[in-house]
């Protein structure tokens, strides 16, 4: 490829494959980068559907084997856009052969998977060959700018940390049967699916790792119809919620849920965090503002602000609108691609790594573990 | 006393103490009662403190020995306000004498404390003597009326119940030492104070029982000054926080906290429901409002409505003031005595009884053995 | 009397009347007060219904003429709940029978009465009789504290201010006629009844004067039932809603609208001012709550803060509850009395006098002139 | 150009100019078009910068004489997006030579201008040539959707409208002079640049057109640095804000505000409509919310509901993500295009159109009229 150059290959076309055709589309219109994406494949088993994604976001051509998309010379970059039981597999041979991997979460279905994999990106990154999962939460600005709050010393000394993934699209029990409510595809269901965010989420905004758990699992409707409408149901083998409580290294306590059936919650990942010095709460549903409480003021004045996360100085911020023009779900995925263009070009490894997945990893099959027996469950780190 | 007529003696006058007082002073100027509650006595052992609070509200007499209090033929009715470690001699001591209780919570320090107080009210019950537990919160008009909406089937069958109770008092790790610090007197800390409110609010909202806890109770300031600015420090032998998960006998999954730590949250009692049919959201920082999601409805319209709990047909409303004009926190007082009134005239028992009061001590119990060995603990009906 | 008590003689008993009893009736069992109220009289033309209200709050004795309780030697104040056609006509009496005055908003029908009014107030003045009329919002602490904040220079200059008083309680076209919709008893319809509540607020947050307005004055129900559920029916002769323009003397510019016609709003008496330095924000609605943004901030950490007005260092709070436990609709009136009688206790002229309510008075009729004739009107000062 | 395609010539490259190119270049992405945009020209005078926007978004090729882009036969769209007093002479060149327009708010400077344009799109129709003006806020899903609400007669009949644009970016006295504060080039201030936004979303969404108006146009601060830090000030010539209150041609009573400088108010184009059967409330803050009361229902359970507005059968998201997934800023130009290019292959007139543009104009040219004369103005219909 020309120097400045990047040759993406991506594996999927549904939903994922929308949100990242868009952002290696839009990066280099808004960002400046020094390293431009150009969108050489997508690759599908169904050709036609493939096709058509492909005319819609200017994919310069078409694959019906991901095989072939490593093998090509002018791919550089392997996306990964599919369920969950085919990372590893795809992954590990991207990597082996030398493409950079942006691997959509969670990392894997298994722990297992999780640590060939990141093993597989250590080995990579020798060679300066670069891996990312995809939480694309952290991109959120006010999402990114909560981080920097606790970076910067303004909540103190985390003691609380209150994280829910709430969505309501399964609390129909007539709504279909999908690979999303399939163990052998998904791994999990609201536990990997939306939990896993949440859990990086806290992570992340944190800096601080789950250490123990203690958790249940639910499946409230454990059959439902094979396609919309259709008499004929088949099994859920998956949760659809889950609850824990948590352990933090730095000594805090964590409280987490996860589901697709709180009604009237469409998408609503949030999280809270209680300091000695101050709390910040976010919402996904209201993902242009953080809510921050400074403890140091007089109480006389202090009371949850609403920060529209969108000044010029938040994160992400400058290269888009001015103040008040809010973004939206998908500015997140541009976001994520151009610090992962940045992350190639600078010679760096960029973060969420394979190893920042298989921690979550960890702790959801931890989770898993606990809902089996009963028992809090340690997080044993690699 | 004169037929109508209810003479009431109160022991403790702190906190607690104005609020009954107030409620006790009030209730018969906003509601019509067949039963006029008579503020006879008020029993503190600091006879000074407790004079000054009986002039500014008018209890006609002082006693400092709640025994005295209890051998007086003009009084039939004992408020409980002390710590807990008294509930259950005062209790039953006054039971036994045909005097109706009515008790601050949680109901005792201990599940044992709490099946003699539970046992002393049904042989009280009996003999028309009754007994109630201050779960006050209940009585706010959005809870009850977010009762009534679960009762009515609004919300169908409900899978998720999140509740918190958070506050910040002791967040400054300087705040000094009080009895609620101190185990030998408050039992629990986080737990039983804050704790039993929203575990008593989700029950009774949900109508459904707590059968399975795991949780983990946590200190995070373990000295505190002996009092305010003094350099000495006592230690903190309660819990600052806790968290759990719950099983209910409806199937629900339950994730719940308490703390006072929670910077900026002053009095965020807060609990939410999914269920089939809908869901509900109440924050005691907003008390006159309930949050309601009718699931049955076009998506299009469908949304959160912010129901202000003020309208002439919700509960205990259309004795105060037009629709908008809030109620604060000390009417919950007054609609509890109203109702204590309302059931000792008609000679049926008021809830929350002291049966009630049991069975959340039980599953504070529950969680505390849970927070000492990492199991999920059943919690044993009685 | 005996030194420290203060005969009270009301007149009026209905909605105003209870609010107002309750305030006498609480202020000294929360407040520390030097002059202690006395529940000396209550008088109304309907005998037994002024009783019964007497018997509610303990009001001593029972007139059903108004002169009577002027010429009783036990009255040391009066305190007028009736409708606005009556004001005059009492307060003066009273005012020159060397009684204190509390007169109910707005302070009469025309500015021509309010003036005599004033003029009485400042006559009696001189003999340390007091008189304060009842703009109770004010007493809310969260617009109290407004008032502080903007004293204190955190708002700068003041350049915007948004008032808006809504209600519905006359959207429904068949709900049925008042005192309240007739002029001749209430002298303007929500241009006085509301309005004067967000002018006076206004006034008093901003500590400046509306010194011009251009305002429309709409009836969109000409004729309602003479009472409910009846097919007869009788004329609106005042205003459903105003809306005007107004300018202060501070050079900022104002934005009011009042109506009793704003479907869904049950008492929205809201203010937003924007200054140089920080805007401000309250709702009655949300009223244990003020909206505080802070203009001299680092904009990445700025937004509009939701200030719990709950804290000990706010305004009236320290004689109620801990933080977080909310006030509601009636804690103004007791304010309104406590502050009243602590100036009287202390020889001082109470705000707001009658002369606030004549400046008060004067925007409504300019208003009124303005919408006769489409013109921006000059408000005259005294 | 193919038959399929429209070539699209893009005259200004600032602020509007990324908003629009953006636009141009997603919409085929994510809707179904049977006409495509070609980014076939972007014309700015400064050829270096226009070429700097032309290689990141994609423009075939840059111009520096807008009259150029007119002849060329490549181009069949001019989009104009240069400051108003250059909209007359390029739109009116445009459609002459027979080329679609979709044309920046406001339409024009002077309501001479708007009639000029309005006459030449009309002349323009008649051979199938279409012009649109840029009221991109009616396109954001919820005020699309609140238009629907009304149309379906969910609101009843209205009698309250209420409008503001709040933003803040001039509250500094010391932010420098640009086009948008001189009257040369912007015409007016707030009142034109966002006034215009506020008085269109509420004739579109009420579907009824303002009569008569009576304002006041406020300038805060008269001169400002040249440049940011120069110590050398120039001019003021616009208004910094504007406030009126209306008449609509339904009866129904309107209060408007635009200010850039109500401090904390990022982009608070906000619009409350009350009806006899409903109301609605919008914030642009928060864009992916519309708040509905619908008053026909028992009073105990309505209340505001909080529309989560990207519900699949919301007006344009089924194109985009899953509910909950919140749409940003420059979604609403996306959808503008798409509107335009849909109007065009079906061979319909767009709107709004330039009559709508002269409408808004109109009422413009009314307030400032008022402002200068104090009296209420009749708004005169073409």
């Amino acid at each position: 490829m020309a120097n400045n150059q990047l040759g993406v290959g991506m594996v999927g076309y549904a939903f994922m494959g929308a949100a990242h055709s868009h952002a290696w589309r839009t990066a280099p219109t808004f960002f400046d980068l020094s390293l431009h994406p150009r969108l050489t494949a997508i690759c599908g088993r169904d050709h036609e559907a493939a096709s058509a994604v492909a005319d819609k976001f200017g994919w310069e051509s078409v694959e019906t084997d991901w095989q072939k998309l490593i093998e090509r010379d002018d791919i550089d970059l392997i996306d990964i856009c599919t369920p969950g039981d085919t990372h590893a597999e795809i992954a590990i041979a991207a990597l082996e052969a030398g493409k950079h991997v942006l691997c959509e979460k969670p990392l894997a279905n298994t722990v297992e998977e999780a640590e060939r994999m990141a093993a597989a990106a250590a080995d990579a990154a020798k060679h300066g060959v670069r891996a990312m999962v995809g939480f694309t939460y952290r991109r959120t600005p006010a999402v990114s700018f909560a981080r920097e709050l606790v970076n910067a010393g303004r909540i103190g000394t985390i003691r609380h940390v209150r994280g829910q993934y709430l969505q309501d699209w399964l609390s129909d029990e007539d709504a279909p049967l999908t690979w999303r409510m399939d163990k052998a595809k998904a791994g999990s269901g609201a536990l990997g699916d939306i939990g896993a965010h949440v859990l990086d989420m806290a992570q992340f905004v944190t800096g601080s790792a789950i250490t123990s758990v203690s958790g249940v699992l639910k499946t409230f409707v454990d059959s439902r119809p094979l396609s919309a409408g259709s008499s004929e149901r088949g099994p859920v083998t998956v949760d659809d919620a889950v609850a824990f409580t948590a352990g933090f290294d730095n000594g805090s306590l964590g409280v987490f849920e996860a589901t697709r059936m709180a009604t009237g919650r469409r998408n609503a990942l949030r999280l809270e965090i209680n300091g000695t010095k101050g709390s910040l709460a976010f919402d996904f549903e209201d993902m242009n503002y953080l809510e921050y409480f400074d403890a140091t003021e007089d109480p006389a004045v202090a009371g949850f602000r609403r920060i529209n996360v969108t000044q010029e100085s938040h994160p992400y911020i400058s290269a888009w609108w001015p103040p008040g023009h809010g973004l939206g779900y998908e500015h997140g995925f541009t976001h994520q691609v151009v610090d992962l263009l940045t992350s190639i070009a600078g010679g760096v490894d960029p973060t969420p790594s394979f190893a920042d997945g298989l921690a979550v990893q960890r702790v959801l099959g931890a989770i898993e573990a606990s809902s089996g027996d009963g028992a809090t469950h340690q997080v044993i780190a690699g």
